[in-house]
């Protein structure tokens, strides 16, 4: 059987190159970075080179850069570490209604401690209008957080802009840029961010490694408490293997972005001219304004989990939305916040392609796809209309 | 050059079985585990298998245990993350002088929080008395924690009693075993504990995976929000590989534990009995209740950057203490505790034996390290007493 991995957003292989480049570190320089002979200091050498590599890939400076392990704990750290460090100036802060979990629950757990939060609605293509950031501004306002591209329906921000505006207000600015950093140009120079949150192992570096750009000068608490690694700002002995990984693969990254690109997106195109031909099938998410590899869909009449699984069934992984989502199986907070009814949300399923993607498999989907959505329609229940059916919500804990 | 690591308190290498165990899951099953097709599915039974496996080392159930990127992070989310979720009983927590930076400056950040803290001061060998942890206890007290062994010094506290005493008084009790689990027999049953921490990188599993063992009915609030991932206790997708290390690590810990004893207990006896044949040198911490690998010593009128640069310039990588001390390289707030002047604790040195120690690498050091010693105190200003040095401290940020 086929098998055609769609669902580089919610993870990708680890690079060849990536992953050799890692291998010495777990039992020949597996020394401990802060010991000071020889497989320590070989260790904490590789650390300070992928911090080099890793610092590259978005033109920051090295020392700006925070390894952490995952996105999800940077994201936690930004959030609030910048909100307790800070708290003295104001305790109100600005996020999206299609921030990432780690964002949302962050946001939620401050308001627990008496933080103000506000939280902005996105268009039908969940773009953020950046006056409508501008009208949220108080003057306790201290933190503004907007994600740069949803993993969910690929809408890249008009994030520059958004910065620009929290420049001029003096407040501090977050980027969620896991889904874009290491697929599109992200230049934390030109975005007028203060903060930048991104992971390897959605730019073929390994599971296990994360990163904080945080601006010189900005202030923040500590997540994880204890030594004095990453300056202070990250306890815990580092994941020396991982870090190298995310090193290499961002270097990788930025030698080859510009050639990934041009060889995903006009098969992505090419799946949404094919896909948009299905009656009933719409794209979610801006039509242009979006990350290359991704191309998500709402069928309607359709019931998501049954789609995932025909599709898997031949050889073709895909997701239904945020990883929540695939698990979860409810419908996605995003596509509700872009105006999708929960009956319509059941039915989304995104493809998100990458360098090891084919005209083949595309051709492959392009063929397979509607046969599995014809096949859904006649055996749903819901095929005239969804009347009876109940708003799923998603279930993951807020 | 002779290349002998004795500093297995630090790190070790990863075991080859366990690394071999991990390859598979960087780019063949790189699923996200979230997701339900094959590639996916294949890294959450891996995920749940490593589960198992790493339950099994402690004698605990699998869905006792939360994976985390590192011990420190364990360590953080089980003071903060207990003390935040159950403060409506009380504001008190108890801990040691001689715990680990990740749990002090946890209970340091509790204290800015309004939580008051009681230090609990340890004998000349380290030991905590259990009579002075009841002392400690008032109507407020909601959380325990007491290192289980020192990396410093490797005395060996008498847990099992202190955990005695948290429940017969209703209060949690947390251990941070980081040093001890897979080294010596560990129970969490026996040591009547309801958190515990630990790492796999200190028996021969990956840097990057750590555990909280976390008793049923235990309330904690995370430290890392964000999507389902651990149960909702700990987001961020996981590191699979690294897992899936710890896991195999583990199994193989379990399987070798008694051997491994029986291997480095006679060398590091050997270790100590012909170091202290030296003038002016003795042995910290616990004479007998201690690590079994573990030989801590101080040297009067010694130097201790000096004497670990001419150990690793003959080929032994030793530490002079915790990683803080070995790169700070200022004196411990360990030895401190224990009632060693600034002046002596700056002679500190730390061997720790791993499972390819040979009889012939302590021959060695049982060669060189008294060699070292003359030397130094040959060319020491100090070799007739400190008389007008400095009382350097620990430069770690609290």
């Amino acid at each position: 059987m086929k098998k055609i991995y769609l669902d580089h957003i919610a993870t990708t292989p680890v690079h060849p190159e990536a992953l050799e480049a890692m291998l010495p570190y777990f039992n020949e320089h597996f020394g401990n970075p802060l010991s000071i002979y020889e497989p320590g200091l070989k260790a904490r050498e590789a650390i300070e080179n992928a911090r080099v590599q890793t610092a590259s890939l978005i033109n920051a400076k090295a020392k700006e850069i925070i390894f952490t392990s995952s996105g999800a704990e940077a994201n936690n750290l930004a959030i609030k570490g910048v909100a307790l460090a800070n708290q003295g100036r104001g305790k109100h802060i600005i996020v999206s209604k299609i921030e990432h979990h780690s964002v949302l629950n962050s946001a939620r757990f401050l308001e627990k401690s008496g933080f103000a939060v506000t939280y902005l609605s996105v268009d039908k293509n969940g773009l953020i209008n950046p006056e409508v950031v501008t009208k949220a501004i108080t003057k306790e306002t201290i933190l503004i957080s907007i994600i740069h591209a949803s993993p969910e329906i690929g809408t890249i921000e008009p994030s520059a802009e958004i910065g620009e505006i929290a420049k001029q207000n003096g407040i501090i600015f977050h980027m969620d840029a896991v889904a874009s950093v290491g697929n599109i140009p992200v230049d934390v120079r030109s975005l007028n961010v203060d903060l930048l949150t991104f992971a390897a192992h959605q730019f073929y570096g390994p599971k296990g490694a994360g990163a904080l750009f945080m601006k010189e000068g900005t202030r923040i608490v500590p997540l994880i408490y204890g030594g004095i690694q990453e300056g202070g700002r990250r306890a815990g002995t580092e994941n020396v293997p991982a870090i190298v990984g995310m090193g290499k693969a961002a270097e990788i990254a930025k030698r080859d972005l510009q050639k990934r690109i041009n060889h995903i997106k006009p098969l992505r195109d090419k799946l949404i001219s094919s896909t948009l031909k299905m009656e009933k099938v719409f794209l979610s998410g801006h039509p242009e304004q979006r990350l290359p590899g991704h191309a998500s869909f709402i069928a309607e009449y359709i019931e998501g989990e049954a789609m995932l699984l025909m599709l898997a069934a031949k050889g073709i992984y895909a997701a239904s939305g945020s990883a929540c989502s695939s698990k979860a199986l409810k419908s996605s907070p995003v596509l509700i916040s872009i105006g999708i009814p929960a009956h319509l949300a059941q039915g989304s399923v995104v493809f998100t392609l990458g360098e090891r993607t084919t005209k083949e498999h595309i051709n492959y989907v392009n063929k397979v796809f509607p046969q599995i959505i014809s096949r859904l329609r006649e055996i749903s229940p819901y095929s005239k209309g969804w009347e009876g059916m109940e708003d799923p919500t998603c279930t993951v804990k807020k």
